[in-house]
């Protein structure tokens, strides 16, 4: 038993990510049982001894520790991008051309121009049966994935507003040091892209229909952390405001910040329709505050707990109570990626979605620098999405 | 006994805010024992017979339905004005020349230019010893209150960022019909004036300082509505957000709107510095969450019923546990404006006060025309204020 | 104006009770338009000074410190009773016995036996037109008498189960004195008469029906408090649990307790039916909690935000969104009383629904001191109320 | 890699209990990397087929239909048995005959005799280095050992009164079938050992004493339900209710049902002491109340986000912010039974620990059988626990 007959997988980088992929190849055929079981065949990193370690405990046959070796093998058919953001093309642009899947951390790069030439690599590999995706696991969260179904059903009629933010705290210290993350060349941009990306993913998946319009705000609170080798200039954001349009004319505020003393990881997305409204908040990822004016005359938000079997992807998981965690969704995410490989189909988020998200979050960097002023986001728009 | 000594009041308007106005006036004495009581004089309207039914009902002595013979009256000491917006200015400016206390219910005027007015009659009454001030109530919110003193003594240390919004959802329906308040020549503004002065004026009542520069956007979501005569051109706002810079550079996001659905009457504060965070919202008045982590150092948002009697105002009503209604925070302004007029002191807020709004709503609303680019609020400042 | 022609009011009591029924008789004209004015003629007390106090503020036109004096008068209508429990009965039956329509503060009064008497004394009175009612306020909490309203329709099916708990923390600290309200003698009982009595009241008033049979434990957790003159022993409970039965077979549990730290005033009941919940915590008043699965397929709790001009008591009050105060309950009461003594009607609750409470308060009792095991309550059951 | 070297495991059952129970096998290597990696070995069960499934699905390298014939295998260390409780005593027994360490699934067994055999026999293998554990699952919630520890520490004060219940709505429809979980000889008792087990489990496990005295009440809602054969009645409790004293004197009222509309898995606690409180909901199980009057003068419950390295198993998972699931819970705990294994330590909870859970449900049923009156526990109380 136990013979896993799919396709095999190797993740690149093993830290943080690396661990909940890990999670997530292990576990899938546990849960997904009509998925095909994945070989966890290669964790790719670059300290040899860490990464044994790391192999071994999650679970995987080998290691390796130059990308390069892995995306030709054999016994690879999908590769797994974890690493930092720089490093998403290139490792990606080589995988497509040996003919993997791909599937790649959000943000799916660091610049448009190079999510542009992966959008284009993934066209291309699509006619040879290539499959590819961005990993925004949020659209995984069954509550999330609730209310999107909730809004193409015209449960809450037509969207006119959206009331987003992605809050977290870790940065309130101003003793905190310097990171990779706060470094331009290193992270691309801050708190916009990091978490700024979520929400826009988000804002696509639940409105299904691009944002075209842009404009932003940066700040950067603590300039100047504590290096290695003295004070540093921060160089990204610590907290980004913006004011979006979409296509059909829904306005949409987003915050997003590392210094907002007190949330942990607090996305929060309201959603204002002309008969209803949703509400959410990943500290408490299992639960969707809904009002449907059709069903209760009287209103009111209703907390459902978002454990049902007739709820997305809860038949995979526990009876109604109990709760799912953070991890749940790459498990859930690695099961919509495996059942897109088997079929050949285009799994949700696309490449094309990332690069969407991309543009956004470029328009709002270029309006920052304009002092606010609206900034149009280029066409095309998301590609259409399986259902 | 109940022979009332303080000064006399007339309030001009004797619909809602005139409703809870009189409520204040005539409760006021029962719970701040300390304060002159004041004689309910005149209730002042148009309409002699409603008039005199709501004068019976509210309690006043007697009745005018027009405000020129009454702020003349030898009889009244206090003008408080409860009309829409676009009267404020003619009725305040009368009253000063004939040396009356004024108190004008926000927002202070329609406009910047009849707001600065005020304040120059204001200032030359001040000399005469005449006391004015703005009613923005929810200053006299004791959960705000307490807010205020709390980031003044530096509980939550420095401020860095301000997430503010005010949601109301009277306005979903395309069918609710064409009001007053939906024309611009009327209501001078739409849920910007209405509920986006409230937002701006705890800004500057919490942080203790101006708002300088904004970044707005207006949607009117409903551009027409049925009218008496066929429908008719909505020419105000139905939801605005802006993105706000104060003087020491703390950024505040602030989203109102009469279309979010599901919300009553939600003016919505997190208010986050770089030692703790305060949040509140006006549907639960009684609660202020507190985080100050020199206290806790686990962490986590404190849910403070804002009942005991060493929070703000709450000596003067009941036991702790027992909560108050949003009618209450008129009753409190009313006893600190009386304490004014016996001290002949400056209460907050001043019609000062009241311009420093305006003149952001007015940046606001500036910024908006040009796509969101971001636009200076003229100085001066607000004055100080007293504690 | 402001003359009013309806009963002249004596209330008996200016403390903390005094103070809450004094702001009823003061403001229920203003909202309660269609209802007779009553006159605020006579506050009775037994220090001079301290009482003449209060008559000023609270607004009344006479004092008196013998509430026997008071009972006859011609100006007195109707009689207020807001004394410690043990007095309720002499001055409730004297009052009757003189024609008076009479409020008594709840309990109706310390004993089972006093409460017998004043039920028939108020049925004797009843055949001459005499009005009485016990003020259990919180029936006039808008989102407990929709909760009433609600059962009653049976939008939530056959009720079950019923959750309940009225939990305090101002005896928690060991070092807080003796009062009167620990003596046996002088208040009766402790926390199961104080805030037990709510919850039974509510009980009956939820549900439509009597409690017939109780089990129930006591617990006095601090024995000894300092006295004035050192050391003395506290003789009542400071915490009570019971579970009741209701005539059709419902099953509650009650809990209350003066020792539940971080808990202010937290009335808490959850009604379970067949088809539907409902839940409600005193200190956010304004909300219910309402689960109705005929309407809502998905489930989960609705926070229904009492405040629409639909719901009960408000078309009276404030337009919708605006939230009431504690205080508010005393003022609708007082509007009902005052309509049912215009009409010569009952009101809810009754001297027998006092008496109802009492007798299931006994049970508990009288079950504690047998370990536990059930005691029936004595019929008769309370009397049919009006809607 | 992937060898495991640690103990080798069977599961005995394959449906809900062994898919949890699977599932935590599986990943506890991954989270807990000090802990000696078992080998998952046998999954047992009655259909082949069925079974063949599972243990493909959830990764067992090898099936058996008889579980006496896996008791005794070489390749077998660990005996983890998640059958119907009727069954537990049988194969403990003989696992533990066999030398195996055995972890069974809560409650220990149906009946306190069979409880009390196992514990004998735990007693005796214990001396020849086998290791036993009851699988009270909640002990590993993070929040609730969190909770433990602050009492322990004394955070809260000296504790006074616990407030819990665990509240499920999976039988409100009286239309749901009759299924083994509803017939005393199968099931033992209803909601009462099912989820009261969890409740006072949880009693003992947060004041670290034992419960010595009881008084309940059963209810059986429908007594009657459709089985295969026509109407059939149900033999056990749909709900129950208990006050509960413990040894230093604490009051604990308990309620649990599985009518309570709306309540999924609701176990909710809420312990007050003298100097603070602790509040608890399963479903918010990343999150406890906390109220610590020594750090916070204010007062106010804090919502603490138990998701922090410094919390208990949190170093285990991931960083802060990032929520778990129901499930983590197994897996925590086979981390806790496998180091008790390797280190011949006595994990908790023991099966002397399910037995004193299983004597105090034993005492309620009879207080319940005697209309409530209180029935003492009787000695031992459970053994002392490791930290």
């Amino acid at each position: 038993m136990t013979d896993a007959t799919g396709p095999g997988v190797a993740v690149v980088g093993y830290s943080f990510m690396g661990k909940a992929h890990s999670n997530a190849w292990r576990n899938v055929g546990a849960f997904f049982p009509d998925v095909p079981r994945p070989r966890r065949q290669v964790l790719v990193g670059r300290d040899p001894a860490a990464l044994k370690t790391a192999a071994d405990r999650y679970g995987w046959a080998d290691t390796a520790t130059d990308w390069r070796d892995v995306v030709t093998r054999d016994d690879v058919d999908v590769v797994d991008i974890c690493t930092p953001g720089h490093l998403h093309a290139e490792i990606a642009l080589a995988a497509l051309e040996a003919g993997k899947h791909v599937l790649v951390e959000k943000p799916l790069a660091n610049t448009v121009a190079e999510s542009e030439a992966l959008v284009a690599a993934a066209a291309a590999a699509a006619e040879r049966g290539v499959v590819t995706m961005t990993g925004f696991n949020y659209r995984r969260v069954p509550a999330l994935a609730l209310a999107r179904r909730m809004i193409a059903e015209g449960r809450i009629g037509t969207v006119r507003q959206v009331r987003a933010s992605y809050l977290q705290d870790w940065l309130v210290d101003e003793a905190a040091p310097m990171t990779w993350r706060l470094r331009r060349e290193s992270a691309g941009s801050g708190v916009l892209g990091d978490l700024g990306s979520h929400v826009v993913d988000q804002l696509h998946h639940l409105l299904g229909e691009p944002v075209v319009a842009a404009s932003g705000h940066l700040r950067t609170f603590v300039p100047e952390r504590a290096g290695d080798h003295g004070p540093e200039p921060v160089t990204v954001d610590d907290a980004a405001w913006a004011t979006l349009e979409t296509a059909s004319g829904v306005v949409a505020s987003v915050e997003v910040s590392r210094m907002a003393t007190s949330r942990k990881n607090a996305l929060q997305l309201e959603v204002y329709g002309t008969t209803g409204s949703l509400s959410f908040d990943l500290e408490r990822l299992n639960e969707l505050g809904v009002d449907d004016r059709a069903l209760d005359p009287d209103g009111g938000v209703r907390r459902v707990l978002v454990t049902e079997a007739t709820h997305p992807y809860l038949d995979a998981w526990w009876p109604p109570g109990h709760t799912l965690g953070w991890d749940s969704t790459f498990t859930s995410q690695a099961a919509d990626f495996l059942t897109a490989v088997a079929n050949r189909t285009q799994p949700s988020p696309s490449f094309a979605d990332g690069l969407a998200v991309q543009r956004v979050l470029a328009a709002i960097e270029e309006s920052a620098g304009r002092s606010g002023a609206r900034v149009d986001v280029p066409a095309p728009a998301p590609t259409p999405q399986e259902s």
